[in-house]
Parts: C-alpha cells; structure tokens; sequence
C-alpha cells in the first residue's frame, strides 16, 4: 500500500515554507479538523470501537472534572507528585478538549480554559525548574523535554477550545503561556531545541504546534528548519554525554525527519525512543496536512514517516513489545499511546492498509479524533488482515548506509522464533557500545536477552525517575550485551564521539530459504586492527523440533587478544558437559567497562569435544553447543557486583572466553526444545539434538561447519567470507566430498 | 453439602470385611460401571464437556495405536525414557480402557489387551530395578511407588477389558503379571507396602484395587489392612529419611486414612502430596463404594475423604496453585488430572455440591466415567455455583490436635490478599523445618514465597527427577522459611525423629471481622527453652490502598541467642530507608543448616527510627517496615552458594537479625500498594503508607502495637498474649489512654 505513496516521493524545499501566505485557520485544524467533528458526531453510537474508546476516555476526564483542577508549583523529579499532576493535566487538557468537540458539551471547553488560565496565571512567575540535573531545564518540569510533551498536547486541547474562548481570554493566555512557552523552548533552550534528537522533534512540534494554532509564520518556520542562530559551541554535550552540535548541523523538524531516519523508516536511535518521537512526529504531520497540504508532508523523504510506523510495528516480539535496542526500557509496547495514534495515522495517510487494522483491533483503543474514527469504521467494516511480520533488515543511517538491525524470524505452528542482530550506527546519545550484538526470542520470552537501559522511568525512588549510574557503567558497556569484547574494553573503549563516527556494514541477508535464513554483518572499527565478522543462520529442520540458531563469529586480529563472547539467558541451568567449579566466594569478574557489575560464579575449562550447557526457562529447554578450543575458558556470571543502590537486575550469562588467541572464531549452536508442566509433570524432548558441532573449514576464503545430529545426520553450512556475491559459482572439497554451488552460501544434509 | 454426609458418620470395623461375601463381580466395576457406560452411551453426543474430553482422549489414544505398543526394558530413571514409556503406557491403557467401553471398539480393547500380554511376558522374567537409589525398589520404574502407579492405572484398564479377553488369556495375565506384580507391592515390598505415606497408599490401593477386579479377598483385605507380618523394625528410615515403621503401626489403606488426615481434611504432608495421594484414595474410595457399598467408604471418618477435596481446593491460591508447604513443586494445581477426577467423585458421592462444578468448568475436561459425565451434565445445566475461597484454618493430626495450616484471605474489588500461617505438625518424611513459617499471595503472585522443594520432578538430567541434595540442605531447614531461626540451627536441630513428635498449636484464629483478620500460633519445641509465638493480622482500611499485613513474632528464652527472621521476598529493591553496605565480595552467610547457600549481598544496621525497604514486583509496590531495636543488623541475602549443580534458585531474602538478645519481639508491617505500568510508564502510589510502626506494650499480658500513617490516621493493636478467651473483659492504659474491651484482641483506628 505503501509503494502508491513512496512513488510520487517529493523533495520540499523548506525556504518555500514561508512564502505560502498563511491564511486565517479554522478551529480545531490540527489532527482533529471541523470535517472530522462533523463525521464523528454523525457516527456517534454506532461505532463500538470508537464508542468504547470515548466513553473510557470520558469517565476518566469526568472523574477528573469532578476532583477539581490543581496546577502545582513545580518541584519534583519524574514520579514526584508535581510532575505526575502536570503530566496528568496535558493529557486531560487534550482529552477533555477532543471531547468537548465531539460532544459539544461545554463543561470540557470550561475545563480547559480554568486550567489553561490558571497555568497563565503561575507560568510567567515560573523560574527554571529547581530540580538542577538536566541540560536543559524546563519550568513546569526538571527537563524541557517534558514542558515540550505539555505543549504538544496542550496546543491540540487548545486549538479544540480555541473558538469557546473569549478573544480577550485567547489574548491573555497567548499572552503569558503559549508564547512565552514557546520562545522558552526554543529561544530560551537552544541546546535543547536545536539538536538533531528526539528532545529536539518534540520541541520544534511543541512550537509548531501552537504556532499553527496561533496562525504565529514565524513560531512554524522555527519549528520547521530550527533556529537561526545558536550560538552553541559544536561538540557540545548533554548531561547524559550525548552530542547537542556537530559542525554544520541542520535544525529543526525537517532535519529530524531527514537524519535520524534511515530510508526503511528505522530511527537510529532504537525503538524504545522511536515510540516516543512517534507521537509529535505524526500529529505534527498530520497537522501539516491538514494544515498546509502543499507541504506534502506524508511524501517527504520518501515518506519516511509512514515507512517509520512499519518499521516500528516489526520492531517488535510476538506480544508487540519492542526490542530494546540501546536505551530501551523492557515492556514498552505497540500497545503505547503514542503507537495507538501511530496506527489510526499512518491508516489514514499511508493508503488505508488493512493489516494495520489488525494492530488497532488489538490495541483496542482509538484515538478520540477522525483518524481514530476511520479506523474504528473500518475495523467494524472488518477490513482488518493480520499484519503477519516477516523477516526484514532494516538499514540505519539518513542514506541508509549505516549498517542496520537486521531480524529473522522462523515460524513453526504457532511458535515463532526471531533473531535481532544489531550492525547499526552509534544511535545517538541513547546507544550502546554493542556492535553485531544479538537478542534471541521464543515467542515473547527472551531467550537470549538484550539488558535494555538502566534506569526506571517514572520511578521517583530510583533516581527520580531518570537514567542510573550504571546505565553507563553496565548497560551501555559491550560485556553487557551477546557480542565479543576484546581484552574486557568496549567497542570505541567506550567514546561517543569515535562510536558515532563509525557503523557495522551488511555482508548477507538472505532468507529466501524460510528454513534457512541467514545473516551476517561486519565490524572492523570497534577494536582498531581487529575485524569481526558475525555470521547467524536459523535454521528449522526435521533433525530439530524447534529452529536452531547457527552463530559464527570469526575474528581476525593484528595481535594476540583475549576475546569474550557471552550470551545472556534466563531460566535454570539443567546440565553441562564439561567439568566447572562453583566459586566459593563471588568475586567481581573485572574492575572496569562493566566488568565489574558481574560475579564470576562459576568457571570451567573446554575439552577437545564440544561444550554444552542446557537450561529451563518458563516450561521450555534451550541448549547452547559450542565448538570451542580446548582450554578456552566459560565462566557462568551473573549481574549485581558493585551495584550499591540494587539498580541492576541479577541476570545470568554464559561467556566463552578465549585467551591470548589472534585469529579466533566461535562457533555455536542454540537449540530451542521440548517442554516441561509443572501440571502434568510431563517432560519432552529434554537434550540437545545436535550430537556435534564441527568447523570444518575457516580460512580467508571459507568458513564451513558440519552439524551432527542424534537422528545420524549431518547439516553442512557453507559461506564464502570475502564476496557476498549472489551469483558466484563455488567449487570446494571438504572431508573429501566436493560443493559446488552459486551464490554465497550453501547448505545441505548431506546424511 | 458435606454435613449430610458427615453427620451419618460411621465406624468400620475392619474385620468385617473379609465375612462380607464376595460375589461374582459385573466389570467395570470399579470407578467406571456398567450402568454408567449406559449412561454415558445415551449422552453421547449431547454434553459438550463431556464430549469434548472424550475427543481429546480419542485422538491421543488413537495416536498411540498407530505410534504401536512399546514395552521396553526398564532402565531410566524418571525423565529417562523407559520410565516415561511406562509411565505413558499406564496412562494410555486406562484411557483406551475407557474408550472401548464407551465406544464399543474392540480396537481399544485389543490394544490394552496386546499391552498386558506384552508386559505379562516381560514380567515374570524381570528382576529389581537396575538404579538402586529408592528404599524400595520396583520392577518397571526405580521406585515401587511408580510401580503402584501403573497397577493403580492399569487395574483400570483391566476391569474394562475384562470380559472382552478369553478366560484363557484372562488367566495368564493374572498369573504372570497382576498377582506377582500385587504380592511384590505387598509381601515383596513391605517396607514400602506398610507405612503410613503417600508411597504406601498408592501400594494399598494398587493392591486393592486389582484384587476388586480379580475378586481376590485375599488382595483387597491386604489392601485395605495391610501385610500381618513385616518383620520391619521400628524406626527403619527411608532414602530420604522419612521413618517408616513406628511402634505399634497401624497398616494398609484404613490407616492411611485415620492417620495423615486431620479432621478438617488436611492431609499431614502437605497439599503437593495430598493432590498425589488423591487419586488413589479417591478413585479406589469410588471403586469399593462400587463394589462394596456396605463399607460406606465416604462416611468413614466423618467423611474425612470428602472433606480432603475441600481442604486441597482451598490450599490453592487464586490461580489454583497449592501452596508449595513441605515438599510442594510450584506450579502444581487444582487443574491437574489428579483434582480432575476428585472433583467428580467428590460431586457424585459428596451431595452434588454445586461449587465443585465451577472447578470443574475451570478444568475444562472431565474423566470419562459416570462421575465425569455427571459433572459435565451438571456443567451444562448451568448447575455451577462459584467456589469462594474463604479464610480457613485447618487442623493437623489425626484427631486434629496437632497444630494445623491458617488461610487468611483478604479481597478488594478483584484482587485477593492470602496469607498462609503453617504451625502443623512434622508432614512425615516429606515435611520441613519450618514451624511458624508463613507465605504470601498478592493473586497469584508470591510476595513472600515458600521456597517449595528442591527438586526438578521428571526431568532427568537433575539426579533423575529425584530429590536433590539441596532439598535437605537447603529447602528443608528453617532459614530457608519465613519463620525464627535461632543460633543458626534448624528448628528440632532439623532431626526428623524430634520434629515428628511435635507440633505448634493454635492460639487464636480469628476472622470474624473480614478487614481485621488474625491468625496466632505458638511453637515451644523448636528449640528448647525458647517460645515462639506468631501474630499475623491482615488489615484492610482506608489508609491503606490494599491490605497491610501486621506480624509480631514474640520470642522468650532461658539464655541469650542470635535470632534471624527472613522475609523472601521477589523482585527489584527500589529504596531502604537505613544505610547498607554492598558487599565487594560475596560469602556464604554460614557454614551449615542451609545458611551455607546463601550469598550474603549486603547489610545495614538498624536505627531508633523503622526500618523500611521497598522493592517492584510485576508492576505492584511492596514496603516492608520493621520495628528493630538500634543495632539490630538487616541483611540482604541470595541464595545460590555451595551449590555445585546451579540446582538452586537465585532468590533473594531480607533478614532481620537480633544478636545476643534473650526475649524479643520483632513487629513488622507488609505493604502492597501502588502500581507501575512498562506500557503507559505510569506509577502510583510508589511510597508506603505507614509513617512509624511502634510497639507500646510487650510483657507478659500484652502485645500492643500503633501504626501511625501518612494520613494521619493511628491503628492499634492489642492481643492478650496469655489467655485467647473471646470471653475475658480487658482494661489497659496505653500512652495515657485506656482502652476497655472483651477478647482476645483490641483494634482500633484511635485518629
């Protein structure tokens, strides 16, 4: 559906902005238009999906009404009492203008004006806001990223009751909030407002926003190309280290559009905050097009933002949580707000989709707007078809040459096995240091988990609410995540700026074999003189109950290393098959980059044969095989050392360390098997199938592995390592035996 | 329902058995009868239920004829594949018993009769098991409990395929399988035939149950009375401890219901091993009320069998989980097949309660027998009545004299409050040492949790599926509980001969105000010269968003001693209102009695003010404030050390330790408040409601205790702690106030 939009793809020159004569707006015309109030009271009652939506959405802001309006002095940190009430107020504020519209009730539009009057009132005696650890303060909060979220919604409660409003009451609150608020945003906070980041998308909408309401020209052009003049220092920081300027940068909301979204729609900052800039990035969109339709806002970049919402929606496990890529708090979901109106959206400007429909009825909520109502209509239509996700890779970077995150999914009667593999760019001040690093997923269990950020958003107690300590000292560290670290220092030792100047790049994605998907990815600038190349197959097979994932990493060093490879599971260790020792007492495993936050439990040595560990996790066995060398070490550690304040979870993990080694490569194999019930004490299928994994070839030209199975088989995988090349031919003797093939991989039970 | 039945009550005399006559049996004739296959002829087809069950037991059954028979040698321990063949096999052929009845198939028969002969062959020629691990060994499985299993199962199977076999083959498979295979349970096995143990009433019932179907007097007397002669001696132990001969021993299956069953129904080893031993006492209770309805089976007792359904579906907390007491593996359920057919016994021969329909609905397939059927006829008259779990005190001891196991309950709107006091007896061989020890629900989710056992039934990889090492060094002992541990010592010193001649007893159960509910106990045993004596109170009131639990644990010695008093808790700590130290480096917490497995994490000490920690579990606040002296020390605790096989869980714990004190009395309150949601990012209620715990009267007489809340509001609490008279008239001053009042306890909201 999408392509129809892609194809008439447009190029804006945003000096034009200015030019197209403003005329006097219409209210409400932001995503809630006149025509839009119109059709939903004519469907009024006759739309269960919307009707539901409106009548939870009005016994809420009744409640609301009926507990009194309380505007506090602000003061506390996020999950403190002043920033949830001033949290709570924007989203009422929205809500209870949508309804006032809708239902054409006054005692809403009276809601919004006594509050918005009262924060008239205490706004321009407001100084920054006391509590001192942002960047960029806000006033009604710690940070003017959440006086942005305010006014992005507020400015659509506005614009609702903007008609209900007495001039001179528009006049006053105009006046002392709205335009103050918006120079203080952006004037006021240009480190704040003049990034390229998602602080900065909800800022330059925040001003948009309102400008459009207030018909403000020079409010729009702001938000749309950024300030002018900065006068900020290029290299300059945030509190959280991440980069405000670099030298020629472009502001403003189109730059947010044009850089952080790589031409498949992926944000690279991660999906956690993708979620988040989603909201002001498509009712701004929505309210440019409605607005100011000559912008073509929706074919911008080649309609990125459309592609954006897809990319998101794929982002996702089974049960619609998105993958924690960088900083990236565990849980967040499809089920989101900010994805609820992502969908109605990209629905109503992105060709009427019907598999997006399939994400609403799940959702279960509309949007209390015309988009809302479209899908809501549709759904009652029952137009809605599964969105069935598929493999994907997604390409990172504005040009989308920046590497990528790549994901593969094998689906087996209702189970679904996926593979993220991680090849992107730096990600912003929000990204790890986890080049080629991978999670693994049983459905929605994580089977080999991404830790996500440290930190509990909206949490008072933990640090109010904002990023912990070990956020940098553990979460974005390499030993955190399932990739190798050289000689226990992360990729780029850590450094945003030399992180930031460098991506992984694509070698393979192929998976036009659904029973053998592979891919792999190259890194040659985390560790200088040192390349990896990461290599994972999933693979569904007879010999197998479940798809077994075929890791490869090979390393190829200019001087001898320690490399470490660990792989962060869940659940009980059931058995292992080479000798370890429990440690008598835990000690730290390092003193540095993340190292010391793990406890060193256990540790064992390889044999020549091949290590095993197998483990239950939530009713389901896993078995982990590895071709190591003998005398490579695997040490069992879980998380929690120097961890004063209980911040960090106790996760487990499984490293495979080889030391002192120069060119190195691990091979492994992850099985997903059998069942356990602790109702009917029945267990199935409980061991490895796979007998022995055997590297059969690893040269400059060749890795091949030979997998043996219990059944007597053998699954042999081959992959030319210097030319990805689809339509080369290879001849190749291994064991004997002679391959030929075209392309860059083969594979065969060849027993 | 129950006290129709009840009130008919009657004696036995054991030896009237063997006079009444024994007349050419009708087959089925056991739990299945030929007027119910009648029965179930004629619905066919009209009781969803019913039907639906008996399409999933044909489908399944019809699989495993066309899969073919196995019979293997027996080899595996549990989880291992002969063992799980014939585990499979016992269950196959009762089932394709059944369906051969019901359908009229010979194709069913035929399979249970081609099995039989298959095993009537291998039978004879079979010696002890090869795994010597059990204290008694069987033929097919490692233990002669699976062994009875089978027979218990394939009794079944047999009397439905009774008279579709020859009389010829009838007499050799009696002759090389049912007779030796009942005279090596009974004669062959008597340390295992003669006890009193879930073990030997699997053994009785297997044994008696074959003997109905073969009309074998002889059998069903042994069954019923066990072996005359055992030539065991007194205090002869099993593999895991458990004793197996007392002084005196009344034996077979009478005893085995006088003894383990208290007259509230509660089975002595705890309700894992209660939902175990059901089937058999069930099924064959259904079987001799079949065949021998002058036995008047279910009145035996005062209808103790009956009773025992209830007391098992009250053990459960609101997902239908039993509490995991002694030995108990979490997860086990009220869904397992076990209840399954106890609920239909229990409605067919217990009045026709239609309570127990609810469950059955829950369960979702019934047995296919008559009980079976009346409950799905039941079920689709819409007959079902919902089953309201109620607080509940039940007694231990066969005379109900011997302690016993509290439930207190406490609902608000949807959710549930439950907390489980034990203070019963020992439990035999599979009980722990944890006298006063609690667990806590919030739903079905632990918030103080019973550890359970240590043991990964069916799953081979771990010692078989048997019992781990770590069961007794570990979930056995006191500090693995919520309870006292003084010195560091077990309660008993954990000597099982010492703990199984006590029991706590009951002080007051008192739950006649739903928003005040307490539950007191006292233990003067576990460690001479000291008294123990817990106080819990689940408080429901407006200061509190859900229930607070009150805890007072008061201790009175003859010397000074070191007291530890866990609380293991799940989830992340978000705050604690003392100073802790992390330690850099983790030790064990001890050497011995379970305290060498766990990892010391951290420690503080406590102050003047109240000790508060707060943690997050699943979306819900939990602060748990601790009234300690100055000095007292708080340690945080893992467990997972000296745990060579990671058969442990990695679970945490706070104690509360008192150094060198003699009396002492700690009062705790626990907390559930508050929400956070990953999706919405919302928190509430994040902080505890209670400002200071103060304990205002201690000595001899009184226990009196204020909670002093964030609303202003004081609670208090006074207990007699001498006398639980409901009749005695109190007047006490406290703080200059006098307090008048009748009873044991006083509360009182007092501003």
């Amino acid at each position: 559906m999408l392509s129809k939009i892609i194809n008439q793809g447009i190029a804006i020159a945003s000096c034009l902005l200015l030019s197209t004569s403003i005329m006097a707006q219409q209210h409400p015309s932001l995503v809630m238009t006149k025509k839009g109030v119109e059709k939903i009271r004519e469907n009024l009652g006759k739309v269960p999906l919307f009707d539901n939506s409106l009548s939870n959405v009005k016994e809420e802001v009744d409640q609301a009404i009926a507990d009194g309006i309380v505007v506090p002095i602000p003061k506390d940190m996020a999950g403190g009492y002043s920033h949830e009430v001033h949290k709570k107020n924007y989203l009422l504020m929205q809500k209870a203008g949508l309804l006032y519209q809708i239902l054409n009730d006054d005692s809403y539009a009276l809601y919004v004006k006594n509050m918005l009057l009262q924060y008239a009132k205490m706004y321009p005696k407001l100084p920054l806001h006391p509590q001192e650890r942002s960047y960029a303060r806000g006033k009604l909060f710690w940070q003017a990223l959440n006086d942005a979220n305010w006014l992005v919604y507020t400015s659509q409660a506005y614009d609702c009751v903007y008609d209900y409003l007495t001039k001179k009451e528009r006049a006053t609150i105009e006046k002392n909030l709205f335009k103050p608020y918006a120079d203080f945003l952006s004037i006021g906070s240009p480190q704040f407002f003049n990034r390229v980041h998602n602080h900065s998308t909800w800022g330059n909408v925040a001003v948009g926003m309102i400008g459009l309401v207030m018909d403000d020209a020079v409010l729009l052009d702001r938000a749309l190309n950024g300030l002018k003049e900065d006068n900020l220092p290029a290299g300059m920081k945030d509190n959280d280290g991440g980069l405000i300027k670099k030298e020629g940068q472009k502001t403003g909301f189109l730059a947010n559009v044009d850089e952080p979204f790589s031409p498949d729609g992926y944000y690279t900052e991660g999906p956690y905050y993708q979620r988040y800039a989603m909201y002001p990035f498509l009712v701004f969109a929505a309210a440019l097009q409605n607005s100011k339709p000559e912008i073509k806002i929706f074919e911008y970049k080649n309609a990125v933002l459309l592609k954006s919402i897809y990319a998101l929606l794929n982002l996702t496990n089974s049960e619609g949580e998105f993958f924690p890529l960088n900083d990236g708090q565990k849980g967040m979901s499809y089920y989101s707000r900010e994805l609820v109106s992502a969908v109605a959206i990209g629905y109503t400007y992105g060709g009427r989709d019907p598999e997006l429909l399939s994400i609403a009825k799940k959702q279960n909520r509309v949007e209390l707007d015309e988009n809302g109502l479209e899908v809501a209509l549709a759904v009652q239509q029952n137009l809605a078809e599964p969105l069935v996700k598929k493999s994907l890779n997604l390409s990172d970077g504005p040009d989308g040459k920046q590497g990528g995150v790549a994901i593969l999914r094998s689906r087996l009667n209702d189970d679904e096995s996926t593979v993220v593999l991680k090849y992107a760019a730096q990600g912003l001040s929000h990204g790890h240091y986890d080049k080629l690093s991978f999670s693994y997923y049983n459905n929605a269990d994580e089977v080999i988990q991404d830790y996500g950020l440290a930190r509990f958003v909206n949490i008072e107690q933990k640090n109010g609410g904002g990023y912990l300590k070990e956020n940098g000292s553990w979460a974005k560290q390499s030993i955190a995540h399932n990739t190798v670290i050289q000689n226990e220092t992360s990729h780029f030792n850590g450094d945003f700026d030399i992180g930031s100047l460098n991506h992984s790049d694509k070698y393979l994605f192929d998976v036009s074999d659904p029973n053998f998907q592979v891919v792999s990815a190259i890194e040659n600038n985390a560790y200088p003189g040192t390349s990896l190349h990461r290599t994972m197959a999933l693979i569904q097979d007879e010999s197998y109950e479940r798809p077994v994932l075929l890791d490869i990493m090979q390393i190829k060093s200019e001087q001898q290393n320690q490399y470490d490879f660990p792989y962060y599971y869940f659940g009980q260790i059931m058995s292992a098959n080479f000798k370890y020792e429990k440690s008598k007492a835990l000690m730290p495993l390092g003193d540095k980059n993340g190292y010391q936050h793990l406890w060193k439990e256990a540790s064992g040595v390889a044999t020549q044969d091949n290590s095993k560990v197998s483990w239950l996790n939530k009713g389901t066995f896993y078995s982990l095989t590895a071709a190591l060398s003998a005398g490579d070490e695997i040490i069992f550690a879980r998380l929690g050392a120097n961890d004063p304040n209980f911040n960090l979870r106790n996760d487990p993990g499984i490293i495979f360390r080889k030391k002192a080694a120069q060119n190195a490569t691990f091979v492994n194999a992850l099985e997903t098997h059998g069942s356990y019930n602790t109702v009917s004490e029945f267990t199935s299928n409980a061991y490895s199938s796979i007998i022995k994994l055997e590297k059969v070839r690893d040269d400059a030209n060749y890795i091949a592995v030979k997998i043996h199975n219990k059944d007597n088989s053998i699954l042999l995988f081959i992959m030319d390592v210097k030319d990805s090349s689809s339509s080369k031919t290879h001849q190749i003797t291994i064991d004997g035996e002679n391959y030929q093939w075209t392309g860059c991989v083969f594979h065969k039970k060849i027993k």
